[in-house]
């Protein structure tokens, strides 16, 4: 049997609506039946009442689809089985007794709901309740029509939303039941999927190869019509519009050039919801390139087959006046919020901001400093080239390995973009230009840290350029590190700033006795780690030639 | 690599974006960058922006939580991959060009993200944007504190809610700051799982046995701290509370008999919904039992770590002023419609109403009536007995062979209704009774036609007994077929009401060429059918059996 999250097998459908209704306080369960109802069934008096439900295992449907302006009640049955005749009569006497006018049952179409929601409408009238039924089948999978009709899908919930609003406004049994049957007419539905489904208890109910998807599946892990081959989500999503609008499949839903559609993007139950997103982009694409228009798309769970990892497609062609009752209000809490707009015809995207120029009137240093500056970054550059290797091999102990790769990569960016143009003159726009090509040409989350380092310390530069300037600027870069990053290479530089070269390095080599606080390193035990930090190691030989410029050209 | 439905896997960010924002016209993209913003943004001038985000592969978390009463926007990583600098840094600035009031970033607690929205805060406050950063770390998982801090896990999404009501309704950057961080510090989050999940283009991230589960799982497919033996919903619940609630646990949230809580039960992606709801009722149930009060509970997808088969308990401490937050509206697509009602303490099931009394009034038949009624009715009971071999080996050429056991069991449950008491004196309620006895006893498909049939055929008997009377019964159990299932049976029948035994027996005979309009049989070619079908053949012998006992009776 599957593995499955579950107390009991036989439990299983009672608890998961028990868990939907405790979640719920606007539902209530009847005392002995697998029926949740609202629980402002009074305040209904006079409006029709609409009941549904099946098989458990489709959940959210149908009780997350209970709501002021959606579905009265719903009756469960076990795990893809029918729902018992009696419970089924009970929801209709409990609306009944609470003085609806009528009530609708919606049933999807399968022979057992047919069967005992048939039953208990005719063991209702029997009792002069007044009660009707409408059988749902959206299934547009079976190009020949099937004897027992198309399968009752995902579309059964726009029908809940459809009669609820109805129902709400106040509309009489007959009409909601004539609008519903029209409505009902105008749709398909069809799936594809990745793997099957497995009651609890049970073994799955087909099995696919690792190459393979179904295409044209029902919503109770039962196989699908065809087999294909995988492919890209564009081709797939083609296939599922080609197969379910094609005026040669019996059960087509006749969506052409010019149709508006509502969309419904249903998981299945065990698919990605990154999946599914990807496979909305492309329904809406591949629609919209067919000239239809998108009205409203709903993308979620709706109705699922358990844990099966694939996705559904709905159309249903609208007007006008069927948007309105789509974008009626409900207080369902599986109902998504969906936006009271077109989804075609709306601009997807709006234009990025320009960057900022660089304020004119920013402090000018002369080209002394500007000089003394190449020259420091010279320096840093053949320090960290001469010692890849060293940091390599630190880094080896702690971590992947590449800290000196790393740096010698930051390095040769700079040597480029030296040779490139020279540097401004604005120690502040060096910084900064230093920190957009770390970010960029140094990666990983070295070049986050120096990049992050050197935007802060840019800024008292911007009015300033003495020593006091320098001095707030290391303040500034380091301060950084409780709103962001405690960084190794900033904690052992924390004591003393700015670090003079000397208590860098020994701070570098007192990382041997600490433990890292981030990244991969921190996730391997102390004891293991005997060698000091790379990336302090690093910072202080900057550190030093920084200095060792400065002092020979008599700072 | 694993199985999925995607384009390609470096598409696969940008596309789940796409197709989040495409279904969602009150959401924008950046022009080149990974970022989605409300449409509106000038409707935000003058108060304050929220903008979270990640890595992709959360859906719906981060986009889902735009609008209106939540994010103002989001930028996404690759999957599992912090987002680029360049992009947050533009998605700060598009929104400080709407005129907002500052912009707060709310960060989930990793490396990388720290990082990278770090930085791009640093930039944007060089050039003079107001921004703010929180970073959430809500995982309780880690009994001993990380240097790295509590993990973002399910509860960074009620931090989007918190901040996005206060925002909405006006309040400052720094007055949402600190109440966001002081809620951040009442909350804890633990998952378990029953699988790993897989990045796109690569294999899942750790096995577990069929066995197993996984405690204290992170978002990204990363193991957890423990791994369990599988064990019942209730005691995994359990472990989970326990675990997350503990005080010896250094992340533990403080919630104990009295606390009042806003529950989460968040599906990390491929659980089924049915198991969800399993665990949302558990924990409620078990909760409540410790005297702990769920003020609302939230279960759906909000969070999730791809297509990862597990969950997470997300646990805030909450009081009014919180609630009233939580429960402030939005327009986000993925925040679910919650009710705003505590869980704890409302009724959560409601009487079942009573079965109706008779009426007293019924048209009552004569002793004669009665006794030639017992007669039939012993008569049809010992036929299908006879039948019992011949209809099982009818049906095992179509269906799965137990037709006459099935025919049996009716007679037997109606030989023993007989030996108890006498059957009521008017034929409708004899027909009532049959109808109710079938459905319970005969079971299948078989019992809920026949059930179904006498239903039906009591009604037109209610007011009175003679031949018209009886034959109107007859068309009205054949006439429901449309509007429920045309059984071969009825369907056998339906050229002549009430149909003569000879006229049946021919008809039974001729469904040898007919196809199965419904149940299993519909799925067997009919070129492999050649028998009679065996449901056909024993309504035949009931009407000859009646017939027989009438025409002995002299009737």
């Amino acid at each position: 049997a599957s593995k499955k999250l579950v107390n009991s097998v036989e439990g299983c459908a009672d608890e998961a609506l028990a868990g939907l209704v405790a979640c719920n306080p606007n539902l209530q369960l009847l005392q002995g039946h697998r029926v949740a109802l609202r629980s402002d069934l009074d305040s209904l008096k006079g409006r029709v009442a609409l009941l549904s439900g099946g098989g458990s295992g489709h959940e959210p449907a149908h009780a997350g689809f209970i709501g002021k302006g959606m579905l009265t009640g719903v009756i469960a049955g076990a795990v893809f089985a029918s729902p018992a005749v009696g419970s089924i009569l009970a929801a209709i006497r409990a609306v009944a007794q609470a003085g609806v006018a009528g009530t609708l049952l919606i049933v999807k179409n399968y022979t057992g709901d047919r069967l005992n929601f048939g039953i208990a409408r005719e063991q209702a009238r029997a009792e002069g309740i007044t009660v009707e039924m409408v059988i749902i089948g959206d299934d547009s999978a079976f190009t020949v029509l099937k004897k027992a009709g198309r399968r009752g899908l995902c579309g059964t919930v726009l029908i809940h939303k459809v009669a609820g609003a109805m129902a709400e406004a106040g509309m009489g049994l007959e009409e909601i039941t004539k609008r519903v049957n029209t409505v009902a007419q105008a749709m398909g539905t069809v799936g594809v999927s990745l793997s099957s489904c497995s009651v609890p208890g049970s073994k799955p109910t087909f099995e696919l190869a690792a190459d393979e998807v179904e295409l044209g599946l029902g919503i109770h892990g039962e196989a699908g019509v065809q087999r294909v081959k995988m492919a890209p989500v564009d081709q797939i999503v083609t296939l599922m519009l080609d197969h379910m609008t094609n005026a040669s499949n019996a059960s087509h839903v006749p969506v052409k050039t010019g149709s508006s559609v509502v969309l419904v993007v249903n998981n299945l139950g065990g698919l990605s919801f990154l999946e599914l997103g990807i496979i909305a982009d492309a329904t809406v694409r591949t629609l919209e390139g067919r000239g239809v228009k998108v009205a409203r798309a709903l993308v979620g769970t709706f109705m699922s087959a358990l844990e099966m990892a694939g996705v559904s497609l709905t159309l249903l062609l609208v007007d006008e006046p069927l948007l309105k009752l789509i974008d009626a209000e409900t207080t369902a809490a599986a109902w998504p919020n969906v936006a009271k707009v077109s989804v075609t015809g709306r601009k997807r995207s709006r234009e990025a901001p320009k960057e900022p120029q660089e304020a004119p009137g920013a402090a000018a240093a002369g080209g002394v400093a500007s000089q003394r500056m190449v020259l420091v970054l010279e320096r840093i550059c053949t320090t960290l080239l001469g010692l890849e290797e060293h940091l390599n091999a630190l880094d080896r102990a702690a971590g992947d390995g590449d800290c000196g790769t790393t740096h010698s990569r930051a390095a040769r960016a700079i040597q480029g973009w030296l040779k490139e143009s020279p540097p401004p003159a604005s120690p502040a726009q060096v910084l900064s230009r230093l920190s957009v090509l770390l970010l960029e040409k140094m990666g990983g989350s070295s070049g986050a840290l120096y990049g992050l380092f050197l935007t802060a310390a840019a800024q008292p530069l911007k009015a300033k350029t003495d020593l006091p300037a320098w001095s707030a600027a290391m303040d500034a870069a380091l301060c950084l590190a409780p709103g962001t990053v405690q960084s190794q290479t900033s904690r052992a530089q924390q004591k003393s700033t700015p670090a003079p070269p000397q208590s860098a390095e020994a701070a570098a080599e007192a990382t041997k006795n600490m433990e890292a606080g981030a990244g991969r390193a921190s996730y391997i035990s102390s004891a293991r780690l005997d060698q000091p930090d790379p990336g302090a190691v690093a910072a202080a030989a900057i550190l030093r030639a920084i200095l060792e410029v400065l002092q020979s050209q008599g700072a």
